[in-house]
């Protein structure tokens, strides 16, 4: 093991960030040492990097960010003995305390003692990363690195997804990011007869049309709601996958949403917004289900089963492969929305 | 039949409504003729006399008003077979088209072809009243009037209530007017292990307290969040049913909800709100539901089953039966909050 | 409209029926005829035509048979206003009676007093039939009539496959008929990550090949339950779905059944057989789930979802179109398993 | 802590058990001991006793039986830190191995690499026990140990009641033995309209009719199936949940559930039995639940509200509380069904 890494360091309380050598963490007790192959970029890091007023209240500088990644396990701490040197892994970047109620009645995913690999402990934006056994996914060995790291926002577009029955259901994805994108695919190969999709970037218009979708909307160009409906022989659609936090893209969606219908919502909005809860929800009969991380292991279950099928096939997504040194192109790329998922390569 | 009866009417598009004498309406095709036993005010027909926003735009003077009802079938149109002279019946309160997607898929309750009784055609402030007999829904014979009378409401409150499972759960009634305070009943005997009420009316207060809540709280008064937060040990509840549509009381429910908490939202905000979509739903990891009338017939069904087995008393929630002559009383009592639900007797 | 019609009759209490020369059916009040452009066999429809103890228990001949068709409607009986003069439709072929608890609650295709359309009532081998319009379905135009007549088989195949949600799970299909097949073709497109199948006639083991599964096997020629074992990594399959009837089908379904998987029963079995519901059932922790008809109407609609968005190819399945003269070929291809779908154009 | 302790000892591998002095087991790394004040017999208890079929092929003599207990924590084994002395604790008996997919995907009830408190290794029938920390349950201080004892069979209940939503529905409880008689009780505060029991044994039909139900039928007195069909208005019930084991209880319920009614089977038939799937589930559209275990923890927590609200009173079914020393009368009583549970105090 070498004694140094290369690594991004969230340096201070301020903008921006910097690629520095730092010591290799050592696997303590409960804990193993991975070698990361790949580690991509979320929206998440973005927020750090740029140090907004949530980065602000929750990251404490210095300290590596990152969460999203695959690599090999190359130590193991004390009393770890469902690991061993070699295992091809991904992680949960979600640690849990395993005890509370949420934890013990399979809602791990929103345990309230939470603590997040690259936002409450060092990160993967580094050659190494510590993680605990409990928080390791088995990667199949064909899958590539920068495919295995993807899993976990891969993980947040099944959960909302598959949160409800798709086969023979309409569709509408609001918002065509990186994880919008993946719920397109997953949409369309889960049967639903079709799956609609919304973005603004020209970008990742173009990326979404290659996912497979009946019909790819830009709200600054048409009106969205109304082209919807027609689509839909004016019922209006099954499922709205909520995923971009913007309050119009949040209107539309319920406006197309039909009676009955199902709204899961995953996109943050960046504060309050005014919803009309008389006509949005209740009138309709409307289930809306706010989608927190990915369901343990189940998502994860369901991703695997997904990509190694090759019943979605993430090609398209994944529009740039960078090298470590270049993780402010990365970040910039990830912030104006001319990418898909960026990856890097320690 | 007599040739004229006392009926409740909208006479005019204006605040108000006058006891007139009126033509017996007479049974068509498909129709059927109900002498109206008991009929009881809904916060709906309120608003009808307030003349407010939501009357002015859907309601047509002059008009009968009133929908809730119970009572017998005197005659019966042309072609009608399902139903005979003397059956005592209540009638569900929207007339649905049988033929859309909802109605098709079980849903009919959410119907977009929905006219409704009462506010869409003539109602039961009346001696008579005519309705389609696929709407009747008949009632054990030893079901008072004033009881069968307020099943349609009832109705709405387990639909709320048993929209999710709640045995051995913790439930919070936001809003004890008396569709919450039939909640707190039904919450009760669906095995809630705690169900805590909130309201502002001392009147209402005091009825809340007889449906035997475990904690009913008056939200000028105290901080209904952390009492809330104390006796759930920190936890909060497992479920919210939303019955006031006040936009304090919607957000005290989410702050008490649990993560990965159950939401039914009935009551109606007079407008849109301000919702933390972030905080309120999504990291929460909520799901919330719209209550629209009632399933049609699953929560009828659900509605004799919990007041023929004596499972649930609405002796407290009934505490005023007037004669029809004195409807602006009652209609006075509903909108200072000075009474449970008020039965009228043509 | 003709005054006689060629129909296949079950003409008396005993094996075979005939071709005959009989009236055709006039439209009585809430009745309407519609001309046969398609209708196909039932395996129901072998088991009256070989006069088996079930046929003999419910069948009154004389009768007209057959109950899965396509065709137009051409005459309308009195008070008919839902329907048209040339609508083209199919149509549910359970006749329930709208008023039962099963009816009233969403659970129709488990009437109590349904009536059968070639069972118990003249059905669809003919030139015409009569069905009353609230069993209609309207048919995309562009579907051709051999396609919508076997959208109620596919409908029986839907209710089982989608009467759980199979994104990202193991499937085993137990018996490759018509209604086996279909279901390989909609847990595939539902985003099923593995579909198996048995199957003992080779003739359909060919055509199961050709609906895109992962593996059919010939329990004759194979150790069915250690192959799947072996193929789902010794975990077993997430659900099964019995479409065979046949006792060591079902032992094999459980064997494989993983714990806590879910298998869908719709093969019906000759008479009562041995089960270990112990291990079978119990300690497996299994769901079970009797499939009867379809769901009214949620299988119509997600049958007309997967069929019209080309989800599914019933292509490989509809292998022989024969005129209704050839009825008998068609029902011995049926019986001896050669054949998949079989159309009779009249 | 003393160094000898009295434990019943399945001896030797041939009926019956023996009352010895044994060394107090201490608690290795990762496990903790547990001072037993109270520890009741359940019918798996029976079996080791009198040494069945099933009981020979799965324990190895020489070992202390019994896993229904409560009591202390007294010695913590390194690396527990999840307890500590004096915790008043019971116990999941199931320890399971958190790995596989059942364990990761909220099914562990059903790990299949279970081993079992009591039956794979030492048991509580004795002053003291060891067990993973992970399997301790807090009891609430002012619960009598009777009655935390009999939590882990009571939740056998709670997950078979409450597999299904139970508010407003009938239910018939086959076999009221210890589980079905705490079945009785959790159906009725869970909101059932109506609740039926059957029984065979005198001693426990008069148990039975203190828990609270409509009706409790005698099958050797009494046609249950005519009875029960009468009582639910020739409807059947909603709801069967089976606690015998016995092939006419099993038929009986299945005769008198209502089509699309929910079967949930815990007794365990001593082996194959005949089913007509066809009449039995199938025509029926039923859906039957193999309840294995408790739901981990769902149905810890479920109980736990049950009990401590006071929803339920097991008073009635805790009938015997005997001496260790007199275990021997405790199993004879269970074997003839002359008492409800049997708690022994070390």
């Amino acid at each position: 093991m070498p004694e140094k890494m290369r690594a991004v360091v969230k340096a201070e309380a301020a903008p921006g960030a910097r690629l520095m050598i730092v010591d290799v963490p050592e696997a303590g007790p409960g804990e193993v040492l991975v070698k990361v192959k790949a580690t991509s970029i979320c929206g998440t890091d973005v927020h750090i990097y740029q140090w907004d007023a949530w980065a602000r209240s929750r990251i404490k500088p210095p300290m590596v960010f990152g969460h999203e990644f695959a690599g090999e396990v190359v130590q193991l701490g004390e009393g770890v003995t469902t690991l061993k040197s070699g295992d091809y892994v991904s992680a949960e970047t979600h640690i849990v305390c395993g005890a509370c109620y949420q934890c013990r009645t399979g809602q791990a995913h929103i345990c309230g003692n939470v603590s997040i690999i690259g936002v409450d402990r060092p990160g993967s934006f580094a050659e190494y990363v510590i993680i605990p056994p409990e928080n390791a996914w088995f990667n199949p060995p064909d899958m590539p690195p920068e495919v295995a790291s993807i899993q976990e926002p891969f993980g947040n577009a099944v959960h909302s997804a598959l949160s409800t029955d798709l086969a023979g259901k309409t569709v509408l994805v609001t918002g065509c990011g990186p994880i919008g994108l993946m719920a397109i695919g997953i949409a369309k190969s889960a049967g639903a007869s079709a799956v609609y999709g919304t973005e603004v970037v020209p970008y990742r218009l173009d990326l979404a049309s290659r996912m497979g979708p009946d019909l790819i909307l830009n709200p600054r160009e048409t009106d969205v709601v109304s082209q919807i409906m027609t689509a839909t022989d004016g019922q209006g659609v099954d499922v709205v996958l909520e995923m971009s936090g913007d309050p119009s893209a949040i209107h539309e969606g319920f406006a197309v949403l039909r009676d009955g219908g199902y709204a899961a919502l995953l996109g943050i909005p960046s504060g309050p917004i005014e919803l009309d809860l008389a006509n949005e929800v209740i009138f309709k009969g409307a289930s809306v289900y706010g989608v927190a991380g990915r369901q343990m292991w189940k998502t994860w279950y369901q991703t695997r089963a997904l990509l190694s099928s090759g019943a979605v096939d993430v090609g398209p997504i994944i529009t740039h492969e960078l090298s470590l040194e270049d993780f402010e192109q990365g970040l910039q790329l990830m912030s104006t929305g001319q990418c898909g998922k960026v990856v890097l390569h320690p």
